[in-house]
This record gives structure tokens, sequence and C-alpha cells, in this order.
């Protein structure tokens, strides 16, 4: 793999009580992880902590040094747990203040008297903070260097995503392919091995299935060449061939 | 909140390259973190991370000194991407090799001349782990100190977590109770925060949400103690009748 491409990494920080306590089923790491993948950003770490500041603020010191974009969901409402955007202000040793732009965004998308308090809670951001926009329901999130501040409502952040296209430098798609075989992974796991060691720059992914009374296994080929994916492909057919291995997805 | 209770709280390490791909939803963190809660434990962190060993083990280390109880899933089947056993023998540098009781039992499971090289591996984990009963499906997880090996596939996890009951000693168990009102959460936002300051032992999250047309918020107390929880319900029953605001879930 090329140097450069290597630092096109992301992580994602969820900042939600509501995950850690199972009581939300998280579904944004797949959104934006498939969303990523397209740009060809490949996705690193995924965090999920609590709505603590302490916490939130150590993380993503942390984490942004790591990793060339950083997107956290979640936080950025009304309410007294929404603690993200003065989280995010304190890291980045910014002032926590009124965004004009979201301010008057805002204002203008509520009727008159109905622009209250908390409201406006969601129009305050790092000073230095630049907007991403929100399709779905006005309230912006917002970006300071490489952090991307989203929220946690899984269809209001889909909906911004794709604002954030240009934003983001990334390289060519990730591409991958899934060969689903009925079979268990204990008896394709040596030639599997084998064939892993040939293609160092393309990652294999083995992930046994039982579902609808079916045994199987999925092998996921993960790559930016899909050269090297057709050639890896050819060689696990052919142990596969050589086993009676019935192909169930070939995709 | 007693000092005692602060330290028992746990983290989950996810290993896999599929969760971070987007390929696969994890299910894990909801089962985990609904069974710690009946245990009495917090979850206060999860990582999702790759199927790395230089990564596996710098987590591992890092994460099993903050938290009482670390969890890992994925990683423990026979195939080349499996190397949670052997990351995790290294980070605690203790030998990987044959666990007897875990090599007996897939011995025993697998019909004669089936205890190929894929399967043994399977019997492969730390010297000093303790197995972890697989109702499901023999190969065991297994633990070392305070961290806990899990497989990634939901069900079998899932099988596995009861017999683990009495490895994790927990506190009492944490109570929830949610409010949902029909109302949005910028109409709410002030009064809520005062009841919150009110009870600083109890954890109240605001989540808005959107589904079949309906619009509203779930408030969710979160509390080792009913009689809290109570008390909070009621001080949040006093705005919610001022404001005529109507209670759709009450549980």
């Amino acid at each position: 793999m090329k140097k450069a491409n290597k630092k096109l990494n992301a992580a994602i920080i969820i900042i939600g009580n509501e995950i850690l306590s199972g009581r939300t089923q998280d579904v944004n790491v797949v959104n934006i992880s498939n969303w990523l993948n397209g740009l060809g950003v490949k996705l690193d770490e995924v965090r999920v902590i609590p709505d603590v500041e302490k916490i939130i603020i150590k993380t993503i010191n942390e984490v942004r040094k790591k990793f060339k974009y950083v997107f956290t969901t979640g936080g950025i409402g009304p309410t007294h747990d929404d603690i993200t955007s003065k989280s995010i202000s304190k890291a980045f040793n910014d002032k926590y203040c009124y965004h004009p732009k979201a301010y008057k965004l805002l204002e203008n998308y509520y009727e008159k008297g109905k622009f209250n308090i908390g409201r406006k809670k969601m129009a305050k951001m790092p000073k230095n903070a630049s907007l991403i926009y929100n399709p779905s329901s006005a309230a912006p999130g917002f970006y300071i260097k490489n952090v991307y501040c989203l929220p946690g409502v899984p269809s209001i952040l889909k909906s911004m995503l794709g604002g954030l296209n240009n934003k983001i430098i990334g390289g060519s798609k990730i591409l991958s392919k899934t060969l689903s075989l009925q079979t268990v992974e204990s008896e394709i796991s040596i030639p599997l091995e084998i064939v892993q060691k040939k293609y160092k720059e393309l990652e294999i992914g083995s992930y046994p299935f039982f579902k609808q009374g079916k045994i199987g296994v999925s092998l996921v080929m993960r790559s930016k060449k899909i050269k090297l994916i057709k050639k890896c492909t050819s060689d696990i057919m052919k142990f596969v061939k050589k086993q009676k291995i019935k192909v169930i997805i070939n995709k």
C-alpha cells in the first residue's frame, strides 16, 4: 500500500449513555463506515463513551491526533445531557458561544416567538467551528479542524453526510467482494491462510453464519485494487472446487 | 454514590474488521450491556478495533487497568483472522498453547478424524486462562484476570453469558424507567435541567424520536435506587402536566 494512503483513516466517537446502557442500538457506525468506504477512507476505530465532559475532552484530544478524520455522534441537541459542543470547545481551547450563521439559520427556521432558550442552545459551538448543513431539521452540525460533530438521530445524521463529501479528501474507493460458502470455517482455515499470506495488500475476513437453518461461511475480501480481488477470488475458488464446497453467494 | 459502587464498571472491546468496515451490524453491545445491568455493573466504554495484533495488545493493556471487567468479542475462531487468543496471551506475557481442558472438550465434541488443525486452534489460549463454557457449539471462551474473551457470533455469545453470572461480582441492579412524551426536546429542556440538577445520583437521558409519523421525546431515568426514580418521575410529571404534554409511554 502506498504511504499516502495509510493516513486516509478515521475514527468515530459515539457520545451517548443510551448506547452504553443497552437501551439504544447504534446504527450510525454502519452508515458512516459505508459512506467512508465510498470516499476511500478507512474506519480504523470506534469508541462509545458516556456523556461526561472530562471523558469527552480527553477522548477527543487523544483520538484527533491519531486519525485523519474524527466523527462524533450525539450530544448536540437542546437538553442538559447534550454537552458535546461545549466539551469540544474546551478540547480545542476555543470559546463556546453562539455561532452567528447557526443562530440566524435557526432563528429563520422557527416561527416567531418559538426560538426559545433550548433551541438557541443548538446554535452554540466552538467560535472557530464551521457548520455542517442539516437538510432534515435545520439544527446544524459543525466541524473544527479534523473533528466533525454530527447528531445522534440516525435519519438526521444520514441526511447530513452527503453535504460533507467535498470536505473529506479520500482515496480510491475501498472495494469488497463476498463469497458465501456452504462449509464451516475449520474445513477451510488452512488453504485460506495460505491465500491470505499470498495477498498481503488485501484483507480477507472469514465470518461464519447460521441463518434459516443454513450453516455457512462468508469470506469477505477488501482492497482498493479490483485486480487483486479477482486474483484472490480465483485462488480461493481453486480450493473451493477441490473440496467440492457449494458457493451460495458470489458478489 | 458510594465509593465501592464506582468501581463496578466494565468495558467492551469489539475485535473485528467486519464491524469497522460497515459490513456487519454489531448487536453484542446491547446484549452484554443489558446482562451487565442485571448484575449491577455499568458499561462505561466500548471500543471497536481491527484484527491487528499490536492494536489488540495495546488496547487490552490500556483498558484492563481502567475498568473492573473487560469483555472482548470476536477473533477466537479457527481462521487466520482469529488472532484474539494469541494477542491476549502476548498482552499478559503468558504462553499461547493448547489448554488441556479445552482440547479434551473439543476432541470429545467432534467425530473421530474430524478434529483437524483449524478446530484444534480453538483450544489454544493463554496458559493461565480459565474456560467459559459454550452451550451452543462447544468451542469455549476464556478469561484471564479481569479480561473475558467471548466469540463474535451473537447467538453463541448470548448463550455463554449466563455461565459467567457467578464470576462477575456486581452490585445492586441498575434500574431504569422511561417516560415518552408527545413534545419536542426544546420545549422541556429548561424544567428538565432543573430536575436533573436536583437528582445528582440519578441519570436522566433525553432522546427525541420520530417514528410512524409521531414526534416525541423519551426521558430515561437510570439509578440503582427505585425511590429516587419515583421521586424524579413525580417531579417531571409536575411540569408535564403544567405544560399539558401527553404521556405516550410510562414504564
